[in-house]
């Protein structure tokens, strides 16, 4: 079996005349039409609106409406299939890790509620029933869902813009609660139209450079606050040494994966020791700012309080969108990369539909938009967390925490929620990735500075909006860089390569063998192309001593995806070009859509036939008709 | 030599040890650095704007400062190259092309004029210094220079919306004047920094689909002036008679090249007619609206008309930018077409400098923008002319004219101009054009269809718009269309072709052999792409008897230009989920850029090295493995 290739080599030597370079041709030449714009749309419509059609059992089954019935619950609720097979040891591991979430959980819901400017007790709302509903309806195992501080930050921005949160308390909240409602609205919306792709929009060097720069943001507000208080207090060292230490035990954690707990229950041990320090000291009454009243009791109900008439609905629309495109981001990238670490699979549109009605019913009960945090997905997933139980645990815990524990964290000071957002922040910003995608493209790291940049300097919107134009027109400058690169034959083969990149081929004189540089000859690159071959093979002509002229352009045009009425057009004028001196112009492997639109402009007829499968038999061609000519 | 691929066959076979795979392996990853994205930049920004560097004599070759001197100068001014070699019987062919084309010119001078709301005598300036300098500076041989319908309309409207031409006609021109100062510095520009690229990002289909609309509008205009006149005078008959007659010829010109000069010289004789006509009847007694004056003599100075402290100074910028930009891209693309018919080479970046300089110099002596007409070309064309010396005799005769006949026109009937530039329009509307390029794509015919029926039921400025997005969006929409498709070997070769494209393809059940369509693997496509492939193995999986999974997949990387960090990503987590499932993940062929990210990336040593040059190596080498492990 090793030796196919040559067997095969074999074979072609016999079979040459059976399966000639004429035969080839006509196969180039003759193939089935590509499916048409209509076919392929409709096509594509139908993959991504119904990709699992065939694995659904048909009606002509025995007993297959339930079967189908059973099958379709089992997409919408993943909670079917796992929860049948679970034990009494995952149920072990998943309550440790829930455990440990919460401890990690609760000091970060009050303090990105803050954030938000919302009440403390919306972020632990917030904790609550997004993750229930999660653990019913999602495909990942390691995500933690709950407030994150980038989303926080977007919507106490954005909003605060409308409604001004300080005098208006309550129209504000009424408007994040109707912004959550929208948000979860075109959550859903995406995943049941299977429109999983518009996330992917963001690009990963994108979403680096703005979380980064939401962080810094993040950071700059909070360090207002937190130095705010040190000066009246001069409680500076501890919470700075505690930092300190915390910052140290994260880094300990991220290394040692058995240490995982101490910067997860860091933050709670924090909120303990903080407000026992102003409790005993009554710091309050010196100047230390503390939560005061938390109001106690599970989520109320907040049906009542979602604006549909507001003066302001499309703006929170808009704003809802936004929302939900970065929450979905954050959320996907993180379940995708433990998903693969795992080796399991996610399914992008049910993923959607899951963090949609999350926060659709988070809406109607109190809770701001949640989605995956990467902080706690990573804490979740290094405490061993098995499935989406470990999110019910903790919004368990989170629950017996708003029944009984409240009141005691009356004397919490205000600084420390300062200090655990800061705390999350140095996870956010990146630097060994940002230097990563530095290292492996240029232009994605432009885009990573941009939308850096642009959330720092300029706004969250704007920070977004460079990140998506500038990868956008990096596509587009890739697609449409023009260039032809020179081919050469490899030594003692049939194989054509660049030979910029493989030195040992070897140019023939007689032949100029070109590629172009590209995907697409379109209008926006045609014309240099062509221009481009011309130098090409005019430079040859006065390079080489004695005037030795390539006889013929050999046009590989296996890199072509597509070509367009202008593409065509240049190939013409080359072709014309090149027999007005003495040249003549062969391609070889169009592919599919190519050598179709090709045939149908009559370039083939055009060019006299010289179609070829391989740029072997285009040279032997070529070199063979000059012979007979001479 | 025409065996040589089967010599090479042979001595492949034969020195397979020397050459084997493994070797071929290391050429592929030991491949030198591709140039930064910096060289790269540097590199086309050299190449852009001393694309010729090469070519001038460097100052150590004897007699070398004169020798620059000249071959700048013959870079600047064409003319000094084709003079020297003029002949007598060249002059005389050049002479007829020059006649042709004034008796064509004036009318339609006159006519364009009254179509940009100047008085008709603009419209005869604008003929006789552009065309001059055109002739000086211009590459084209076949180009006539002058006003044409589609600019004519883009200056009045637009201009007019910062002034009314009827109120304030003074004030008007001399914005128009303005507009022509601009719009010629920038073509100047473009010229100079080698920016002749952006005159590409209006493509072709985009051009047709624009000036056909142009045309329909200018038509609509131009027929409520007519319909106007007949209404008050019943020479319908007339006019309509003689349109059909002026069409039909028109038609027959096209198609006999000897009759080429019934449509130069219709338009010309029936303004001699009508202006008898209405001399003889006196029908401007009776309503019928005529030219009267039109100021005798040649162009007068316009300098002191230049007005750059007007506070429409930006607006007008802009639309000398968009002026610039039509009027290039309708000039490059009847310049290209005739010299690539002829066979000869017109360089787009000079042509940009001379209608720069043209213009500028224009907006100095009373003239509107001027450019390259599509119509009065094609006469110049069929007249035989060999030079851009017809575009001088045309000049010459304008200017006799303008001293001597301008008076005889004092009769001419103002709807016998209307006619004029109708007749002109059906030659703008290229339904056969466009029904080609419905033929060959789709999308392209889409960009045509937006800005026609952007400039018919919008704007001209929101047709342009319109198309230029839809280019550039079908642009981004193939690049970053995501799909994978499946190789099989043909029979009795070792080339491997996509099995929708080449049904005789045969595919391996243990390898699935896929190729990506697209020319770059990123944040868009990238996830998309991965489900494609872990989806296309899987179905394998299932479908065939027995379960026989395929044990490898070989990625052939042939179409890939580029990869992003996104991409990358996604290639790891394919890779983790392949090798969860049992399969191997074996990658050919990467391009130059892709295998350096990749090697940049780690993920060579990640999938363990297999990279191969050729599919078939990798068949072998995954085939081998496995019947190793077994």
């Amino acid at each position: 079996m090793a030796s196919l290739a040559v067997e095969t080599g074999h074979q072609e030597i016999h079979d040459v005349e059976r399966n000639g370079p004429a035969e080839k041709a006509q196969w180039v030449l003759n193939a089935p039409e590509p499916p048409s714009l209509w076919q392929e749309l409709t096509g594509s419509v139908r993959e991504t609106v119904l990709p699992h059609a065939r694995r659904f059992p048909t009606f002509k089954d025995k007993g297959s409406l339930s079967k189908t019935v059973i099958s379709f619950l089992h997409a919408i609720f993943p909670i079917f299939c796992w929860c049948r097979n679970y034990k009494a040891t995952n149920f072990k591991n998943d309550l440790l890790a829930g455990l440990t979430l919460a401890s990690l959980c609760i000091p970060q819901s009050i303090g990105y509620a803050t954030l938000a400017k919302l009440d403390p007790q919306y972020g632990l709302y917030t904790s609550v029933i997004p993750p229930l509903i999660y653990a019913v309806m999602g495909t990942s195992r390691d995500i933690a869902i709950g407030p994150v501080a980038v989303v926080s930050l977007l919507l106490s921005s954005m909003i605060s813009k409308l409604v001004d949160p300080e005098a208006y308390p309550i129209p504000y909240r009424n408007l994040v609660l109707t912004t959550t409602f929208f948000a979860g609205i075109f959550q859903a919306g995406f995943g049941l139209f299977r429109l999983g792709f518009l996330v992917d929009f963001l690009s990963h060097a994108a979403i680096v450079g703005f979380v980064a720069g939401a962080a810094i943001v993040i950071g700059l507000q909070q360090m207002k606050g937190l130095l705010g208080i040190t000066h009246f207090t001069n409680k500076t060292d501890v919470i700075s040494v505690m930092e300190a230490i915390w910052r140290a035990v994260h880094h300990s954690g991220r290394r040692n994966r058995k240490l995982f707990w101490l910067p997860a229950i860091a933050p709670l041990i924090s909120v303990v020791l903080s407000t026992l320090l102003v409790y005993l000291t009554r710091a309050d009454k010196h100047g230390v700012m503390i939560i005061k009243h938390i109001k106690r009791g599970l989520n109320p109900s907040s049906v009542h309080e979602l604006q549909f008439n507001s003066p302001h609905i499309g703006e929170v629309a808009k704003i809802g969108l936004i929302v939900a495109v970065v929450a979905l981001t954050e959320a996907i990238a993180v379940g995708r990369s433990f998903a693969s670490i795992k080796g399991y699979h996610i399914n992008g549109n049910q993923e959607m539909v899951a963090m949609g009605f999350m926060n659709i019913l988070g809406s109607f009960t109190s809770c701001y938009v949640a989605t995956g945090s990467f902080s706690r997905s990573a804490v979740n997933f290094s405490a061993g967390c098995e499935t989406a139980m470990s999110n019910i645990v903790m919004a368990i815990t989170v629950i017996i925490s708003l029944e009984l524990f409240t009141r005691l964290l009356y004397y919490t000071p205000i600084a420390i929620l300062a200090a655990i957002i800061l705390s999350a922040l140095p996870g956010l910003v990146d630097l060994h990735e940002a230097y990563n995608i530095w290292k492996i493209d240029k232009l994605d790291f432009l885009a990573c500075a941009g939308a850096f940049i642009g959330v720092l300097f300029a706004s969250v919107e704007i920070g977004l909006l460079a990140a998506v134009t500038i990868s956008f027109v990096k596509i587009l400058i890739i697609s449409i860089r023009p260039g032809a690169e020179v081919l050469g034959r490899l030594p003692e083969t049939d194989i054509f390569c660049d030979v910029d990149q493989y030195p040992m081929a070897a140019k023939n004189p007689q032949v100029l063998i070109i590629r172009v540089k590209s995907g697409l000859l379109c209008f926006a690159n045609a014309n240099f192309v062509k221009e481009k071959i011309m130098k090409l093979a005019t430079e040859e002509e006065e390079g080489s001593k004695g005037k030795r002229t390539p006889q013929a352009v050999i046009l590989d045009m296996s890199n072509l995806m597509n070509i367009d009425v202008s593409g065509i057009t240049s190939l013409v004028e080359l072709h014309k070009n090149l027999a007005s001196s003495g040249m003549e112009l062969a391609i070889t492997n169009p592919k599919w859509q190519v050598i179709h639109k090709l045939r149908v402009a009559n370039f083939v007829t055009k060019i006299g036939g010289r179609v070829f499968l391989t740029i072997g038999e285009a040279v032997d061609a070529c070199l063979g008709a000059k012979m007979a000519a001479v």
